[in-house]
């Protein structure tokens, strides 16, 4: 399975077109070099890539990027309380604000697709 | 046994004297806060969370403290290849240019243990 | 009095739940650590304290955040002259680009408070 | 002719009304210190300048004000490969997330200019 | 009395001369712009303003340039107390790593001085 | 002719060698997809390619990569003059400490290959 549709899911479609829309030969790239050869390569599985690049996001300042590799964490198998600590954890590094802003858009994705979280449901 | 023993190492005692005379309150929160509480929260093993720590180091320049997680991914069980996947993968969010300057410290800090990379071993 | 309650003077409430939300750990350490810690150190006062969190906002790119602390350093006695010339310096440090989106941030801010600027006043 | 007239074209008016309205003091220097004398510094051409804007920007993380110097790259003489080129490139820098986020922003502008790529006509 | 001797103090004639040959143009805009211009407007006194330069400079990641503002600060009636503060406050916006590279140049400056640090000294 | 060979000069053999011991796999990325893939490709001049990569590296903080790119925009027919341009200009957008840093490197290429600046000779 390619690991776009590992990482994208059900919206593999979706961002497939659009991305493409955006810039074919910039897609070429994401798709060819980002996608199908750096994050398929072996030696750490996909659930430690989406949240190695999700801290690399939020060190960027959170961008809508994010949720891409947020949902891509947790269909690869990360738990929602993984995803949690990756983005804590990220406030040491990279300050407060910016593991905020990812958290919020965390938040709004689990709301999103109605899971809550454990710790709300208590 | 405390995170940063497992982190630091042998380097415990020099790095712990060295924090505290640069700065007793700030090296206070980075033991107490930063290692001995956000780090040593349960929900991430060790390994992943020096592995993140390197992907927010390299985001911020890959300064000379990335020397200190680089180590501390070996110690907590981190292969040599999961190190170096981490680092290549980081240049596709933040560009070559601080992968490179990351993977630079990590040749050097392999050279002085006297660990040969696999690859150069051929 | 809370550092809280002086920097989110009548958003408290509003505030302090919707954190909570976003994450109740991320919430706390935000409380705990960086606003009742932190910032209620002795040393500097509250308003060279916000005005200094303008300035590492201002860093990151100027996010929505910073209108809390736009906000929290006219609380605290910074007169809009102080909070501009703060937003004006940083703009030799990290560029026009970042400092400009700050000063579009504050003059909305000014505005929906119905603060004209004593310079538009004339 | 004023540079700011060369960068910001027929909007000339409207961007100077709205960044005086947000800071007179803060738009003054941008006026005569950033545009009218730095940017209009001999040595290199406009066209240059503006790829050299965009790249800049695209580094900062790529925000509004990047169409600002998308419009004005294309208004001196950049053609939209060059646009293209320039935002490509910029991955290899600073990674794909805020090299994507410009092109976003820059095919937004073909569209509502009424350009199709020729690309995509092909 | 020149913004750049009451920063520079002893070191204006040795940073003059460097900074001009470094580039006449560059070092001709930090004199008569940054500092003789933007750094000399009234509305926030100097101490304040050097403190507001080095949280500017830690979030870019604490370069050799902020020893510079480091004693700018003091010479201008920062108390060490001051500055510590300003620094370890930057770590909840910026994070850790930059905060403590700017304590570790401030504490090489005070040595270097011979000025102990009260807690040292305590 | 390579790319890297266009680039790099006579440094080729050695900045290889280097770049190959540092990590087998990320240079062979760095040659293969940055260099004769994204770099290669047509559309921007090699000259201008280069003073973008400088002006990315210097909003990265202008680490000792850009060293590379400086004699590398020489190499492929910028002025002195150009270059210069090219890291001023970027003061404007990402401040004057990155900018000096770029320029210092510059200066002290400029000096160690014996070129004197048309300035200073003037």
């Amino acid at each position: 399975m390619s690991i776009r549709k590992a990482i994208w899911g059900d919206n593999f479609e979706a961002i497939e077109q659009n991305l493409g829309e955006v810039d074919p030969d910039l897609y070429a790239y994401i798709r060819d070099f980002a996608y199908e050869e750096v994050l398929a390569r072996p030696g750490l599985d996909l659930k430690t890539r989406e949240l190695l690049a999700i801290t690399s996001l939020i060190a960027l300042g959170a961008p809508k990027e994010i949720a891409t590799h947020l949902e891509g964490a947790l269909r690869n198998g990360a738990t929602e309380q993984e995803v949690r600590e990756t983005i804590i954890q990220s406030a040491l590094f990279v300050g407060f604000p910016n593991a905020l802003a990812a958290m919020k858009t965390f938040r709004a994705l689990l709301r999103k697709e109605g899971r809550a979280s454990s710790r709300e449901r208590g």
